[in-house]
């Protein structure tokens, strides 16, 4: 193997791909990455078992050739090296790397030792703008569960209905679910969350599409020279649609921002109490007070006007409610519940497309 | 106790002075700040018993009055707090603190229980610029140990020699000195490094001067609204002046950021060596190179132009290179050094108040 890269090129691709190979791991190989010269391009891969990541550059290849090196290392270097030419050179099993006034050895373990994922075959295969694909994930993946008992709520569901592609994660706790877009394939995939969060890393700003292609046991995420696999999560995703309320006693509507602001405030109150604080709505004054104690410390208490129909209290994790409130879209909120012990339901006031759902806590 | 004083200037006190009372420790009233109307000023302080900050604020004061708070919960609040007025009033020891929608009650320890560290009377006095006090203080308090086994060499020595005023610190595998400016005064002060790197945080940008005040058992510093008190440390500092060498075999006058830059990417190939490289400096092609080695995983050689006289070689811990090329001033430095087995010493070349030597490894 003998090739030049640019230093921005390969950098790029290895912060992409580094992570998956710097996750601990039982087996040594794969704390490498695998450099592979693959026609005029390089292939910069590694993988986890569950998920691989491969990134492609162009290069300017000599000879071809593979081999495995320690991610971490050839990140940390590579990232130190000025902008410019890198050039690439195996010897038996070191790697040589030199750029200008720099000249490394890195010792490297054969390409034939890497574990390869299968190939998806037979797959099908379909595509949405990376946008609405990046923005959807984002309001979701926060709501999976990283509890490994239950692997199924570890996963993000993606989904069509009527021909419409959903996403939906819930820990139990609280639920997300968002409608991405029309589409005519017929999909029902449980891809692992930490697979989604690992492909939010990857995908840029661009308005470039995704395209998905996958079969029973593994799905494939292409966005321009990123391929990302996952394995899917086996089993059936519970029918989360019957939790959601469809009538409410109780609904507030009220900026974001100021119930992020209250809610932020009495949440430095609820550390002692697993972030428990109680929401008061009264349509009398127009008003939702929020209240939050701390036994040993102290108490707070914070109000902000809102439009109100129905006088309501409930009392819920902050955390939850604060990340709800960062992903939701627009600027008001409406903040809907039917009494302290079901569900209740945020969502941004002038969109239906994406609804989140909090667990009460018991006050 | 009640009283106005505004959020920003709350919190910044709250800022400099809670990072004291936050550090771990055994009596719970430490983890305390104490807030105490002092004439129209609200004065915000803490101790962990060997360093004591006060911060003043300007308040409008309409109930004298002193409680102690906890430090943390304080500070978040403030902090979450909008810009504006801040209503402080004591009821027993509950202190209501309010802000516009926001009302919460912190429950606080009498001040009679909190620890005063005693006053410095008849101390002798002296000042220096801000910003004087504060450069020669970044680039000396990083050679000071933290280990408690050898108590002098974790403090920062303040001295006068010849009407100098000195500082100088060492942890005996490298060792900083710097010359101040001229003074009058007799000074001899052992102050913890801790203590130094707690007032580096206090001291801001502008051009005020530092005040001094010590006795044989506690140093004052004071800047603006500011006080500093740190207990001084016991012991005579080593005659560090012996190890400094007067004549050099090799010298290498080098770009500050060229070194750095090298010595930076070789570093990445020292980390299984506790940071070892080695530097050859070579006189017929006015080259300094760097060279290090990772037994498992690689090796890495490096070079950069610099103007030489006299070959040789030394084995030093890059981070300690990198640390003193991080604080001397100027665009310029001195790499000097006799042989593999005595202390370097680099210095800016255009500067000779400041010095630092590192002491060789074995190679």
């Amino acid at each position: 193997m003998k090739l030049q890269v640019t230093q921005e090129n390969l950098n790029k691709a290895l912060a992409n791909v580094a992570r998956i190979a710097n996750s601990r791991t039982t087996l040594p190989i794969l704390s490498n990455v695998l450099l592979k010269t693959v026609n005029n391009r390089l292939s910069i891969a590694a993988t986890n078992l569950d998920i691989a990541i491969t990134h492609y550059v162009g290069a300017k290849v000599q000879k071809e050739g593979s081999i495995t090196v320690p991610a971490r290392l050839m990140q940390d270097f590579v990232g130190s090296l000025p902008n410019g030419t890198i050039t690439l050179e195996l010897d038996e099993h070191k790697l040589k790397v030199s750029a200008g006034q720099y000249q490394s050895t890195i010792n490297g373990i054969s390409a034939e030792d890497y574990p390869v994922m299968p190939a998806i075959t037979d797959g099908a295969e379909w595509s949405i703008p990376t946008p609405v694909f990046k923005k959807g994930l984002q309001q979701v993946v926060l709501a999976a569960s990283s509890d490994e008992t239950r692997p199924v709520l570890t996963g993000v569901y993606l989904y069509t209905e009527n021909n419409n592609l959903y996403l939906a994660a819930t820990d139990s706790y609280r639920l997300a679910e968002k409608k991405l877009t029309k589409l005519e394939s017929s999909v029902k995939l449980l891809v692992p969350a930490t697979a989604m969060q690992d492909l939010l890393r990857v995908l840029g700003d661009g308005e470039e599409v995704v395209s998905v292609v996958h079969d029973d046991q593994q799905v494939l995420f292409k966005v321009n020279d990123v391929e990302l696999v996952a394995r899917l999560i086996e089993g059936n995703y519970p029918d989360y649609k019957r939790l959601i309320p469809a009538n409410f006693v109780t609904t507030a509507t009220i900026k974001k921002s100021e119930l992020s602001s209250i809610t932020k405030v009495s949440s430095l109150f609820a550390r002692e109490s697993a972030g428990s604080v109680t929401l008061k709505v009264d349509e009398a004054k127009q008003q939702i007070s929020i209240h939050s104690v701390a036994s040993q410390l102290g108490e707070n208490t914070a109000q902000a006007e809102a439009q109100i129909k129905g006088d309501g209290e409930i009392t819920l994790n902050s955390r939850y409610l604060l990340d709800a409130l960062g992903v939701i879209d627009g600027d008001e909120v409406d903040f809907c519940f039917n009494g302290k012990l079901e569900a209740c339901v945020i969502k941004a006031t002038k969109s239906k497309d994406y609804i989140h759902i909090i667990m009460p806590l018991k006050s």
